[in-house]
């Protein structure tokens, strides 16, 4: 089903290394952002990158774990933020503006809204501490879903680079179960305080995970596989994430993944075909401490460090600008010998 | 001489906590980009700050203690890059120019270049091992131009945040000096290795430092006047970015500041005037590692850890973009009510 995603070819990362070394600063000087234009180079295969025009997906969907009284906030909320989403008054619609970025968001599964969208796997998982989350069908076509998002979205239009993030009361839980199942790390280890919860919650929270990791992986030593990992314990809107950072990979687009659950999803995507990893971007390091578990096991370091927690892919949409930076510096800066100046350090001192 | 630099009232901030936790997401969810939006609040004094239209200032001078081969560098690469700059091809031409911010470069001293502006105190400092760096006199007048620069800017353009930044080989050596001056710290702790001096290198610069502190303030307990630090062992565009600091302050600019000798510049705005740290953001930590000491010595904590050490003001207007967010959060974003989300925790769960 899933598209095959090619590997990253070193010799354009080292091409842009070598104009790089030409650009009128010391070599390295810009840090990171040097890191992520030779990244974009290998991505699009070019030394001009564009990382214009962007788009951010936001995939929700409910989860029935959010009955153990797991989140800070009541279920009914993943339905009232997605009407936020699409009225335009939430954070995610404000960061994407600024970045110039289009907004998508796709219901996977959002308890309580209309039933007609083809996007809907269900009406919300089921809930994963008294049986699996959803079956197998589901969680393929959830995964599909993601696919689906980013095949029309760049069919339709132009779209460089994509930026994911989620909606869904719950879906921390469900991170950690899955980050658990994928990592093999103790449910404490990867189990945080979502939007909010005080240490009494928080116990029970990790509770949730351990007895939920019993139920379904019982006595399984290593990591589990991703979709049945999803089937047992993820969620509508983490496997569509998944699915969308694959296709976006298979389709040569820089993909910028937000907090902890859309790391997840790049866990899951990366574990499906390890090539994809090449196109991820992590936007930034947030709160829940399973999240920087996640990243090292995709293998990616976090750009941005601001004390986040809100998802709506809010960090993806910030770490969009260093994206969009990166690229114009590769296109843009003129070269040592353009512009006339002294570029071996030590020709005169 | 020096504009008066008006407290931050706190009041401003508190209604602007109140009104963010209004705000449809978790309280504090956005982290810095909040701790961002209060203060752009306090500096505008309305609880719908805007960050638009910034601009961007890069002070450029020479600096005589390039002849002790502190820099990796030779020094006509001043004036070479003070070139670059005005034909935009430098990096920070590329960065203004994606955060929709204007550029100013402003020669208050680099060798070799025309002698007509008015903005240039001198043909480069002095060579502060073996003398001052400068007179008082010229001290003052760099401070001043620092000041007219805000003043001429803000008086012909509308203008919200500043971004300042610096060219000049050898100021690295400057700004160690400068905070070895003004903290008290040994020099072998302010001193870094700039645009890329490897050990022996590092260590010849570290004693330049050490000699000057010796020359300059021998016997001297705790941490020196300002303006006789910059006279001692100041550089033109340092004193430049003080005085822009200030006058920005004084006319309730945000100031964001990008690097280590930009940090410096602020360090000496706030000796001047301890009001005005309140109207600064710290744009990044960058690798000098007197960096952190004198955003420790000014009250604040850098933004962005992208690794970068090239100044120009790059690190700035990378964080213009979050200063521009935080900004946007606050005027665009719906409240609780205003979009129907249940804002109670635990309402219902």
């Amino acid at each position: 089903m899933l598209t095959t995603v090619a590997p990253l070819d070193p010799v354009w990362s080292q091409r842009a290394a070598e104009h790089q070394a030409r650009l009128t600063m010391p070599t390295g000087a810009l840090g990171r952002l040097l890191d992520l234009g030779r990244q974009l180079c290998a991505v699009q295969e070019t030394l001009a990158p564009r990382a214009d025009p962007a788009a951010v997906l936001v995939f929700a969907a409910d989860h029935g774990i959010a009955e153990e009284g797991v989140s800070a906030y009541p279920p009914e909320v993943t339905a009232q933020m997605v009407a936020n989403f699409r009225r335009g008054g939430a954070a995610i619609n404000v960061l994407a503006r600024r970045q110039g970025a289009s907004l998508h968001v796709i219901d996977v599964g959002v308890k309580g809204l209309s039933g007609a969208e083809e996007t809907r796997v269900g009406n919300g998982s089921a809930n994963f501490l008294h049986g699996p989350a959803m079956s197998e069908a589901q969680a393929l076509r959830a995964l599909e879903v993601g696919r689906r998002s980013i095949a029309d979205l760049h069919g339709r239009e132009l779209v460089r680079v994509v930026a994911l993030g989620e909606m869904g009361i719950g879906n921390t839980t469900s991170a950690s179960a899955l980050s658990a199942a994928l990592t093999g790390q103790p449910a404490d280890a990867v189990t945080g305080r979502g939007t909010g919860l005080d240490g009494e919650r928080w116990r029970h929270k990790v509770r949730v995970v351990e007895q939920s990791m019993e139920r379904h992986f019982r006595g399984r030593a290593g990591p589990v596989d991703p979709v049945e990992a999803l089937t047992a314990v993820g969620g509508f809107e983490i496997a569509a994430l998944a699915g969308a950072a694959l296709e976006a990979a298979a389709r040569r687009l820089a993909v910028v993944l937000d907090g902890f659950i859309s790391a997840v999803g790049g866990l899951l995507a990366a574990r499906l075909q390890p090539t994809a990893a090449g196109y991820f971007i992590a936007a930034h390091a947030g709160a829940e401490p399973g999240h920087r578990i996640v990243l090292d096991a995709v293998g990616l370091r976090p750009l941005l460090d601001l004390g986040l927690r809100l998802g709506e892919g809010s960090g993806a949409a910030l770490a969009l600008n260093l994206v969009q930076c990166a690229a114009d510096i590769m296109r843009d800066m003129a070269t040592f010998e353009q512009a006339g100046v002294s570029d071996r350090p030590d020709a005169a001192s």
